[in-house]
């Protein structure tokens, strides 16, 4: 066959016919965590932690709330032996946590296990063999009853070794390797084999733990294999089902989720998904679906940066930057409507409401972000974007007509440089766009108030002084009356805002205000110390950009009204 | 409420009561590819991309086999315009390809976009609008009626400025954006409302794409959702359903994947997932996902570093070395028993036959990768990956008895470095324990050949020179006859194996002996041209491995038997 040929491969086999519940039921609570960083996720590395970032790790693991953690295969790897002893020794486990050792059918490896266990008050000990149909043939060359034997005498011994450390609080677990892989009739009948060894009851429940060794089909697949086990396994009330899901289709996180739906009370995964090949199932992700559809995941996940930095300086391997929930362009809109919506649907929300945000599933906060990176502004962005960031870090509130106005010199600042604007950006082309600041400026201004304001204005216009005076019902009104008349131009204010920048009296003033003059509508902005400084300014640089008509009517002699 | 509070959220709600089909069926063909890379995947990027790396992506688009291709937003981005022109000036699409271009319900962008078009010969308008309660509430502040209003409104603009074209085939697709928030009745509703301006037919449908535009719940509710969409919507078989799936949960893969079994016959998504937030479905992953299943998934994905190059360039994202199917460390094994399984199912595999081999659910051949990369040795390796790594690079075969010889020294030096293990320093280890040239040396020898085998043997021990001799039914018995006589020492040879390294007659031959002197098992090996100087040399190393043994009934002189 060719070399990329889907000839050469045959789908999974469902399971037989039966009673599909779990589409219809909804998840009110999490599951049992258990850490696998330590085993799956560390022998997948190139370089293995050291025993320093293994104790690093530990403390993380620990810190984020998870119970049952797996340490590793202390039978077939001395470093993992010496970290049980270190746990051990050094009295590292709080009493509501158990550890896990792993290790396979040998009776010299089960005993070695029980030896490195040596004074810990409980622990799960987990057994497992390879179940599947290519392993039977192609790896084990056993049948059914030969690989059921290697499960049984695996149980025996471990069950043997138990009952000489009396005093710990064993539990046993075991895996029918590559059950995803397994014909389901043979995982139910060799966990039964298991499970008449173990007579696991009620009140001391072994683990069975049902793995996608390889991610072979969809999770909807791996969710009938769940339930289907469910329904089948003798004394399911005896018994806790567990699941270990790998991520070789991407659907890690989705089969452990509908898993659950499933039956399944136990989950095996990872911080942030390490782990062989293509990774573990990732707790954190799981658990911020359960936490964003208002389901307590029961694990402190409100420092995710602190996560972060433990799984990358001791697994070598950076997260991708749109690593669900958390990645760092995960919180982030270029989208002009995204960037509107959010900044609307933000202004809307009340702390005592349910959360409802616009493209935010979460609200960032939660886990110790903030909106800073939420709002970018590229290329491809629109008005939402950059009147966020003005908003955010400047505190101007831009009026809509300036939005508008502003928004193509934006757009072709950002198709100019290719890249992210900033906010610092965005002010500096509101600025260089919408303030003329000569030829006219202002020199300084006198206000009466009467029955209405009276304005005495001096002007510098190039090397010349003007020194207007005008009346209205405001500064403004004054202004351009008295300009009117010295310019013999028609000006008119067609719609004006102002605000402080920030929360003290000291603050500056930003002014906007949109004219006509002589039929040219011109958005102009000025900023000021003083608020009347403010609004006249943004009016001369209204005039200003008027440009050729000042030059036009420009007299240069002191004008009195 | 505190920061890290599950009780702020609410689940999404479900899809009322219907006859659900999809966990029942299963895939058996691909859906239309469509590339969203040039638009939302282009969007969400801190620096866009310029215009030649928008054109090496579409060529690469292209290359891959997709057929439909989103190229942009041309009514609101200066880039994305020239970019459609560019392709349709310079004859850039082939006759199989169409593009689609993406637009927002107002007349004056729609106008703009269509003349971004003219001169195309097919194109998909796309043309979309919020739908989803928090959209309608906090964002428009408009009911159900309005929201609508909007897309009737901009749907019949699409056709009105379409019929000035009518030398293009034009194709309409309308999008409830937010769908996945969205009340599936309102989401009937406004979808027939835009049929009914459009007036599809089986003949000539329009799309309708139903996007997670935040993924907010598992894929079976996603599912449930596009199932019951298909049941209720009037005149299916006027309709393609479309999917768009983000990956907010993880699940954005799964969710296109169950959606096809919903009833969608068309997703979109990105090369790798780049897009908004956590990124668009991968197309890669699904389209291998059906590939691994024995469908045919009408890509050409035998080339994806050459994929991973191009997005990599052009987007500045780095691929996660775990990315399901393509990433670095997908096609590694550390594990021992994984390894060893591997080892053997790749032995068993015959060309002609189905896939079956343990941990590799595809051929890596397929993609380009080779097994160069499969089995990798680090400390939490066995003795299957060793063995796999001198047989792969050195053509060293190794007996079983050597193979667990040799796992604790290699272990030891793996967890000495605390980093992977090359095969070179395997080999290293093979040989530097199991060789010891001193004080023992092989000078010459003669082998005479009669009833047995006559050896006559010229040893040096530090500065003297030995002279044996000895018979048995080969040379290495013949030398141990003649080693015990000098020595006086019991040597057996318990098992032996040799092997030539390589194909031609000039290669080197390798021999592995396994000794009991004086009741000490010793492991050895040795490599020579010769293939009897490789196996005396074997049994010389052993015999100085025996180290105090020699010294002690050393005699120092001519000896002959």
């Amino acid at each position: 066959m060719a070399a990329f040929d889907h000839r050469k491969y045959r789908p999974a086999p469902r399971v037989p016919a039966f009673d599909r519940q779990w589409p219809d039921r909804d998840l009110d609570h999490a599951p049992i965590w258990v850490s696998e960083d330590l085993r799956d996720g560390n022998q997948a590395l190139l370089e293995p932690m050291t025993v320093a970032q293994k104790q690093r790790f530990w403390h993380q693991i620990i810190k984020v709330g998870i119970k049952e953690v797996m340490v590793g295969f202390p039978s077939a790897s001395q470093p993992d032996y010496d970290f049980v002893r270190w746990l051990i020794e050094e009295d590292q486990i709080p009493d509501d946590v158990t550890i896990a050792v792993l290790v396979q059918c040998r009776e010299h490896l089960i005993e070695k296990t029980f030896e490195s266990l040596v004074g810990v008050k409980r622990a799960i000990i987990h057994l497992y063999n390879s179940t599947s149909t290519i392993q039977r043939e192609r790896v084990f060359e056993m049948d059914r009853a030969g690989i059921t034997d290697i499960a049984v005498q695996g149980a025996t011994w471990v069950k043997t070794y138990a009952e000489r450390y009396p005093d710990v609080a064993w539990r046993f677990q075991y895996s029918p390797e590559s059950f995803s892989s397994t014909e389901i009739d043979f995982s139910i009948a060799i966990c039964e084999a298991v499970m008449d060894v173990w007579q696991p009851t009620p009140e001391n429940k072994c683990i069975l733990n049902l793995p996608t060794t390889v991610e072979v089909a969809g999770p909807h697949h791996h969710a009938d294999q769940i339930e289907y086990f469910c329904q089948h396994i003798k004394n399911r009330d005896s018994v806790i089902i567990s699941v270990h899901t790998h991520n070789d289709r991407g659907g890690a996180v989705a089969s452990a989720e509908l898993a659950l739906l499933a039956g399944a009370e136990r989950v095996e995964g990872t911080l942030l998904g390490n782990g062989e090949r293509t990774g573990n199932m990732d707790i954190v992700t799981l658990a911020m679906n359960l936490y964003s559809q208002g389901i307590d995941p029961e694990l402190d996940l409100s420092q995710p940066d602190e996560i972060i930095q433990v799984v990358n300086d001791c697994t070598g391997i950076a997260i991708h930057p749109r690593h669900p929930w958390i990645g760092e362009m995960v919180y982030t809109a270029f989208s002009g409507s995204h960037q509107d919506a959010i900044r609307k649907s933000l202004k809307k929300q009340r702390p005592d409401e349910p959360w409802q945000v616009a493209y935010l599933p979460i609200d960032p906060h939660d886990i110790g972000r903030d909106y800073q990176a939420v709002i970018r502004v590229n290329s491809q962005s629109g008005k939402g974007g950059m009147a966020f960031l003005l908003e955010r870090d400047y505190g101007i509130n831009l009026p809509r007509w300036m939005m508008l106005a502003l928004a193509p010199h934006v757009q072709q600042e950002s198709e100019k440089r290719a890249s992210e604007l900033s906010s610092a950006v965005v002010r500096d082309v509101l600025f260089e766009r919408f303030t003329v600041e000569a030829p006219l400026t202002l020199t300084d201004y006198r206000l009466a108030k009467g029955t209405g304001e009276t304005l005495e204005i001096t002007l510098r216009h190039n090397d010349e002084t003007l020194r207007l005076s005008g009346s209205g019902n405001g500064a403004m009104s004054a202004f351009t009356q008295a300009w009117a008349r010295h310019s013999g131009r028609s000006i008119s204010i067609l719609d004006y805002s102002e605000h402080s920048l920030g929360g003290d009296s000291d603050a500056n003033a930003i002014a906007f205000v949109q004219l006509n003059i002589d039929g040219q509508r011109i958005c102009s902005v000025a900023e000021d110390s003083d608020t009347v400084s403010a609004s006249l300014k943004a009016l001369i640089s209204g005039i200003n950009q008027s440009g050729a008509h000042i030059g036009a009517k420009q007299t240069a002699t002191e004008v009195t009204v």
